[in-house]
């Protein structure tokens, strides 16, 4: 199989982005499958446009994006994408869309198509703290899975799209309050490679 | 009365930091007090030293250091400060301290001797959301708030110390997990005003 | 207008449960608006059926939902229903479905039709901290919501609904983490009041 | 070894504590040291003086007291007591201390005498997420912690004594809101039996 993996550059005030360097880790093959990795700017009309672009490119049989949840204590496996675009802070584009539908002509939500509790099953038994999520959020992390959902439900129907996040790394947890959680950046990257052999 | 107030320099990842940028943000005198601000670097062993010098050159009647603590939802006043540098990352000296204490011939640890409780009613009555605290950590906000009280102790026996963290600020919000709370930069500087007012 | 108002009632180890304490603090008319209340079980099946009875019987313009979501900061308005149950412990009759859409002919999600940013922004006013969330969760609270905007869809096309999650009360939190945050009754109950007002 | 072990009745609106169920399913035995369970009523005044006098009939050689926190996501260490008992509620005696001092004769504060980072490696090899705190808050428990280490330095010079908080369990996690996160009874339990055996 072909893998599409994404992530996020730097944003946010951070200087780091976990998602990326996570997936930048991932090895060429995982098993039998061919990885191919992407790195996505943080703007809301830029973002769907070159995940498009490479996706009809590539034509995978799997797209995985990926992106940070600074906060959350573990690997969150994200269930359902929403047609809505809602920023409190500009993108690097300097946009900020206010209940602005993903598609217009998109449903309101689509469930990923990542046997996500099978990915987690796996990651938990390799001792990678992992959970389900039922919110993406609003902003561009959402409407990258959103569009790579509305994507296969529209020009590739084999293809499954989900999207995974990320905790904060070691690094990045001084100025933080006291129990803030993170993860080892390793750990995030062969919990990665975990849930893709789970496929 | 002279009033001396820190904050700290950007650190672990982030381009920004809330702490000295809301201090930058004082007026010069509030009430009859004179402010004088001063901007720290993140590291153990030569903050207390930089802390030391100004408060000799100084000689203020009040110190208030200011740190960020992302994450917590709102301004907290520090009641405590423990004998003890416990570092899970290198600060910005690439110094790593493992349960050293801040001073040898410390107490195990210091109250604030800030009137804690007449400064977060002041803020909240302004609508300022406050809360007491009872750990700094073991990171350099403590250490700071550590140095602080010790040479209030040993040198400076009229000089009252505390310490204050701050959330983050919404610029600082994008990849950070869904609730993550924020305050605008305008209302946390408003907020240390009204505590120094309330002295 | 008539104003269907629920809250739930005690789970989860807890003896106490806001949401219907909340609910039942209302007036019973606020502005024209008639307010009336229901006390709703902790049940994937049987509430539904419940609050469609309810529903049937009163044929009210507005149908607002209330339930607990303790260890948020905030009065938060849910945006977002999805067609999924997915628990991880049972419910009050022993219930536990895994991955079971709330109804077999529903669509994917529903967006809240209340006009929540307005909601939103009266609260704000009144100094009552809100926020909106993305997520009511799989459990009964976002089977509740769906209940009711699947209602709508199909029988009550001019009834607007959607839900409301509020925070746990101070009486509620030893025992818990420092720093869970908590809200007065009776401020989560004006809350709610000034929400309905703004409708 | 006579190792003694402390839990909390049910507080707080919370029908179950899991910090007595841990401490209860704890076997007679761990290696060759003994082990006595203690069930402590949450109160600032009765329980000081229940345990002094356990202590005084036991004469362990380590006391581990064990509370709730819920909202934490790990088994926690705590490293240091303070001489404050601040209570925002009531205890279950109605008394509701501000600002007094646990011991009026007492340091400002006590580092725990238990290894806690040998603990903490001990369970996390295991698999048991576990991290350390450097606050038991001002309220029940962190007065329990400050009394066994009061009552070390005075009476029992060769008792090492420390407190540990434990997580919420999964049947308590229904009403919190999304990602609070929780630990299985039988792991709490299994945590606690492998610290013990680290001592």
């Amino acid at each position: 199989m072909k893998i599409l993996t994404t992530g996020f550059a730097p944003f946010g005030g951070e200087t780091i982005n976990p998602s990326y360097e996570a997936v930048r880790l991932l090895p060429e093959t995982i098993g039998e499958h061919r990885i191919t990795k992407l790195e996505l700017p943080v703007t809301f009309e830029g973002t769907p446009a070159l995940l498009a672009e490479k996706v009809r490119a590539l034509n995978p049989d799997v797209l995985i994006s990926v992106g940070q949840a600074g906060g959350r204590p573990n690997i969150t496996l994200e269930r359902v994408a929403i047609n809505l675009m809602d920023a409190r802070i500009p993108d690097n584009d300097g946009y900020s869309p206010e209940d602005i539908p993903v598609e217009k002509d998109g449903e309101t939500a689509y469930f990923t198509t990542l046997p996500v509790k099978k990915m987690m099953e796996a990651m938990n038994e390799a001792g990678i703290s992992t959970s389900l999520s039922y919110s993406a959020g609003s902003y561009v992390c959402n409407t990258v899975m959103y569009a790579g959902l509305y994507l296969a439900t529209h020009e590739f129907p084999g293809m499954r799209s989900g999207f995974i996040h990320v905790p904060f790394i070691p690094e990045q947890l001084e100025g933080k309050k006291e129990g803030t959680p993170a993860m080892e950046l390793s750990m995030i990257a062969k919990g990665l490679e975990i849930a893709i052999k789970a496929l």
